[in-house]
């Protein structure tokens, strides 16, 4: 090979390189603060609708805003939160610092405790939809058991 | 009336005044700075969810991925996003200052906006669902159409 033909097969691995160093980086997809602000927004979402059936099963009961409310939890439970705990969210600022412990991206118990949180959002939507307001009452508190499970395993303390 | 039963009657509808008030703030529910800090939590997920149909029907499809993502976004949009746009929310400070323009709670333009968006909303979930991928990029299009009139409309510009 001469020394020009050396050159331009060098100048070109550099090329391909940089290429699939920039496809790399499209493919990672969002940044890691992006990530943990829309985790952040999910819990922010989970509070408005839990709260909105807590002042319903607490007051004058509107079975439409509870099935909205409950349907709207169980959606986002089965959104996959998951994927925005990705690699690189251990820490970071999204909204705010994230107060998510290092235990949750290790410890195997934290599928579990994101599982049951699902099957008992579902079974809220399931009980809205039916209308009891007692039923509705209690299958709102199993859902906030498992909030505070994970809360108590996976987040500091404020 | 003699003055001392006149002293016991003022006071007693002073304390039905401020039991009243005290009422009124209870039943007045979340305070605005939360209420706008729901709406743009709920506009983060949409941004999530719309994002991820967007890479999906780009690259490689997850039909799965796909119908959760539109289940969340038909969700929140069947949620009730109008009870976080309270009289008091026009001005305020959620996570960052509300980029909402006053003519939202004025122009009767904004429930035929939020309408739209419902439509395509729960329409892309039922094509969703259905799993073709030109039919979720067309559709796809058509709900991010209805973000767009909404921030033409409604949003101050960045």
């Amino acid at each position: 090979m001469n020394k020009r033909l050396k050159h331009i097969v060098a100048s070109a691995a550099a090329i391909g390189a940089l290429a699939a160093a920039a496809s790399a980086v499209a493919q990672q997809g969002p940044k890691p603060e992006q990530l943990i602000k829309w985790r952040q927004s999910a819990y922010q979402l989970l509070a408005w609708n839990t709260g909105r059936i807590k002042t319903n099963v607490e007051g004058q009961y509107n079975k439409d805003e509870v099935v909205k409310a409950a349907n709207t939890i169980a959606a986002i439970a089965n959104s996959g939160l998951g994927a925005l705990y990705a690699p690189g969210t251990e820490t970071g600022k999204g909204w705010h610092e994230t107060a998510v412990k290092p235990e949750l991206f290790t410890d195997k118990k934290a599928g579990e405790v994101a599982a049951n949180f699902n099957k008992e959002a579902n079974e809220l939507a399931k009980v809205a939809a039916v209308g009891d307001v007692a039923a509705v009452k209690a299958q709102l508190g199993k859902v906030q058991g498992t909030c505070k499970a994970c809360h108590d395993d996976f987040r500091k303390k404020d």
